[in-house]
């Protein structure tokens, strides 16, 4: 087989499409439920779809640390669907939606790859069914909606200085990251990626369109002069901010390139918010099939933390099985291998590396769950490496499949699901690693020294200031999010492997009281992204009969 | 009949909307040709719309200089759609999309009023099939590789200070109209409505994909030091941004509520662009239709005008027949009335006010064509009023008819209809009021001598200064694009009815050279409006069964 000279676009190409109204007929979703966009596309009327069949069982896919090219983790998600489709489940698969800025970066698609994707993948990772950008609109409503206020005389007495609302724009524009409004009151802000917003995070939350205006309601953009959080609610913009996300909210449904369907809906950030699809599609993903597949942003310490102790507890949706993918390619880089030459044969380093995975592993269990490894295959891994793994896991009791999904698609990932299948049954056991009701302190520490398996946490004086502020408003026990490098468990993305001792320093800490969470802001954590020095743009064009080219 | 008492909303959602597939059919439209978005609106693939039949007959609607609350030109244009559809003939509405960002400010929706609505009005007043939405990422994507191309290095030597693009937002934020990019080069920019983006007036002038893809490359977005224009092209930007309107090229197709098919497409602003929908749009109604309605912005004197001397002579759609809508009220305002009293009966004022009228049909005369008023009706108009106008009209001889489509829908448009029924089968006479080739300034002049009755144009230092760079470029040939107030035919909004002996005032003179023509700024045109004191956006929400509560 010589698929994988091919690309990701040539192969979705090549396939035929279902109509997405075969796709919703087979997955017993009623007609009347289904908004179609374009002829493979549509948008879920989620109060049509039933809700008496038992939830069907969720499936996690989390990763140890990645390399900065990622380690297939949206692949393998598709891939494992897909192949436990093929093998007789009912299965729908639930992912974020691809944010559109990176695209036009360095970044491919977020779609999966090979014969691993989700489809129309060139809509996907465009402008889709819209979701990003009504988003976009809600969220610089409510900013333009507070610099008006100001400009009409402030009655709520807000404090301009306070005001921790910026805009947001789903593009990769590093020079408005800091701006000044020279219009306005004259003050900083600034734009973040659209997927950094809180709009975002609160829609991914919602447990129903009552929940999301209310947590829009709830959104803290700054602070009167008196001390008391201003909201959204204040400036009475919540309700038209709903009324802008209204077709937003409904999950959208999709097909991988195999024909199972798939729910890609919501896309926060992995470091300011939880990283995971909305919890709305999970849900209604579950009342429509056995087994759920679906995806955490980042490594485990940061992705499935998040949708463990954040998502889960909001959405009652803990997961049956949680699988962790695991490159060669990656963990020669936590044994000491430069970045750009993890392709070398090297099967030393392959073992060193495996603290990593090792620490994640022991961190799934204690959240109650029996890991199971995929061992996501590279062109350029040796046998004798993927043997390193294969070995390190029966010596631990760890499942463990290599997958070839990218190559093979469903049959690539047969062993796989053969795993995950023997879990299915199971009931969820989550094991909280801070208990409900623990302060953002607590909740740190436990977080820092527990999962990271680092000394302990630090604050700085920003950080301190605001924790006080924070319960003074009696907001100290939500949940926190850690904003972390992706690439070490510890606060330093250059401490690869397992670290230990280490400090993490907390810079900021700020209330999402919409989302209902603080992000700990730690390190450099970037908020908007910029473009390289060539972009991908310039390689894009479209054809006189509509053809799009270069994209991917 | 007592249906004016009900909101437009309230008439949209009493009226069952037929499904597009069926309007589509019924338009003759293949079914392969249609990409449906929700069951009500869908995008036409318009390489698959036969062109085999005659263009069908243009019938451009424009207006006398309105008041601020507008003469009801959308609700007109539909009813006389939906009454030449009841006359039998096949007809096919073009309208432009409204601009998301004033919904939430003051004013309404832009889908036309009463029973002559395009529907699913609160979805084409949102975000409709995403078109704004695309164009703000076109443009908002090109910026960014502006500003990236002066953070990696600047190899094209581009002039920061020289840089007229600016950033757009479909959201009413005065405080985005002077920003300082503090992370960027520390320059002075600003964000314009999306209405106003060049990409905007490129996508609604653009033949075909081609002549997109070529106008994006030749937009000017600065200059070099040595003084070279710097284009979309030169950094390698066209292609991609052609990539993110691969959709929104296509043009919409909804209904109204008599079920007449319409294409609302592309919505440039009416002063800083030209104000039409889509010429793609336009191009497409007439080989689906025998007559086609459509609306040019604001009074003939900007929205006619550029309707006949920017967008017909780009796309070979002069119009067959021209209608002027005229009203009471606005009469009694060019009559001396204030804006807040012209409710009150006063036939003398109605009658002083014809001249705004009458300059505005020799205008139409000289145009080439026989105008037809459409006298629109108000609650507050007295037959003795009304009569007015019409016995103006015959002794004028120039056909009138009173309109009640708002109240009436087809039925009060009965009249306007076979009026203009009876010019149908004239050739198209559009006479140039400059020749093809005319400089900017001898443009300039001629609008302002034979169009405006003004005396002259005068010229600030910095507009002299444009006017010999546009020469040294050899732009000084391109189409002008006025920016001037709707309400008078002067640059001054205080002097209504017909003003004669004044100066324009040309502050700037902005080359468009992607959209092809050159804007000329008088006044103070606003590009990024700001919301009232009491937003519109306070009274909206949304009902837990989703339902839109406040838009209109």
């Amino acid at each position: 087989m010589n698929t994988e000279a091919l690309d990701d676009a040539s192969i979705a190409a090549a396939t035929a499409l279902q109509p997405i109204v075969q796709i919703a007929a087979d997955a017993g979703l009623a007609a009347d439920a289904l908004e179609p966009y374009g002829r493979y596309q549509a948008k879920i009327d989620v109060d049509r779809v039933s809700r008496e069949a038992p939830p069907g069982a969720v499936v996690l896919v989390t990763a140890m640390s990645p390399t900065p090219a990622g380690e297939g983790k949206s692949t393998v998600t598709v891939g494992l669907g897909d192949a436990l489709a093929a093998a007789g489940h009912r299965t729908m698969i639930a992912l974020r939606e691809p944010s559109l800025g990176p695209v036009f970066g360095m970044k491919g698609g977020a779609t999966g790859g090979g014969h691993a994707q989700v489809v129309p993948m060139i809509s996907i990772n465009l402008h889709f069914t819209g979701d990003f950008h009504a988003i976009t609109s809600a969220h610089n409503l409510l900013a333009a909606m507070v610099d008006n206020h100001l400009h009409h005389g402030n009655a709520l007495d807000v404090d301009p200085e306070s005001i921790s609302l910026r805009r947001v724009l789903d593009v990769n524009d590093r020079a408005l990251r800091r701006i000044r409004l020279e219009s306005g009151d004259g003050r900083s802000t600034g734009f973040d990626i659209t997927a950094a917003s809180e709009v975002m995070a609160i829609l991914c939350l919602a447990v129903d369109r009552a929940d999301l205006a209310a947590r829009l309601a709830r959104m803290t953009i700054g602070f009167a002069r008196d001390g008391r959080a201003i909201t959204a609610g204040d400036l009475g913009a919540d309700g038209a901010m709903a009324v802008l996300l209204q077709e937003a909210f409904k999950p959208n449904l999709v097909q991988t390139l195999a024909g199972t369907p798939a729910l890609v809906h919501g896309g926060p950030f992995g470091n300011i918010a939880h990283g995971c699809n909305s919890l709305v599609a999970t849900t209604t993903a579950r009342r429509l099939a056995d087994v759920v597949v679906t995806e955490a942003g980042f490594g485990a310490d940061l992705g499935a933390e998040k949708f463990l102790d954040i998502k889960a507890r909001a959405g009652d949706c803990a997961p049956a099985a949680v699988v962790v993918v695991a490159t060669v390619r990656a963990l020669k880089m936590h044994g000491g291998i430069a970045v750009d030459a993890v392709g070398a044969d090297d099967p030393g380093a392959v073992r060193t590396g495996l603290t990593n995975l090792a620490r994640h592993l022991e961190n799934v269990r204690r959240y109650g769950y029996q890991p199971v490894v995929a061992l996501n295959r590279f062109g350029t891994d040796t046998e004798e490496e993927l043997a390193v793994v294969e070995d390190y896991c029966a010596s631990q009791g760890v499942r463990c499949a290599v997958t070839t999904v990218h190559a093979e698609g469903a049959a690539g990932g047969a062993a796989l699901a053969r795993h995950v299948t023997e879990l299915l049954d199971a009931a969820p056991s989550y094991t909280p690693v801070y208990p409900e009701g623990a302060d953002v302190e607590e909740q740190l520490d436990a977080l820092v020294r527990r999962v990271y398996g680092g000394a302990g946490v630090e604050f700085s004086a920003e950080a301190r200031r605001q924790l006080e502020r924070l319960r003074e408003h009696g907001w100290e026990k939500l949940p926190v999010c850690v904003a972390k490098t992706q690439y070490s468990f510890s606060d330093d993305p250059t401490l690869l492997g397992a670290p230990s001792g280490f400090t993490v320093r907390v810079r900021e800490l700020v209330p999402k009281t919409g989302a209902g969470f603080i992000v700990a802001l730690t390190g450099t954590v970037m908020t908007m992204p910029g473009l390289p020095a060539r972009p991908a743009a310039e390689h894009m064009g479209v054809h006189d009969d509509g053809t799009v080219t270069g994209l991917f």
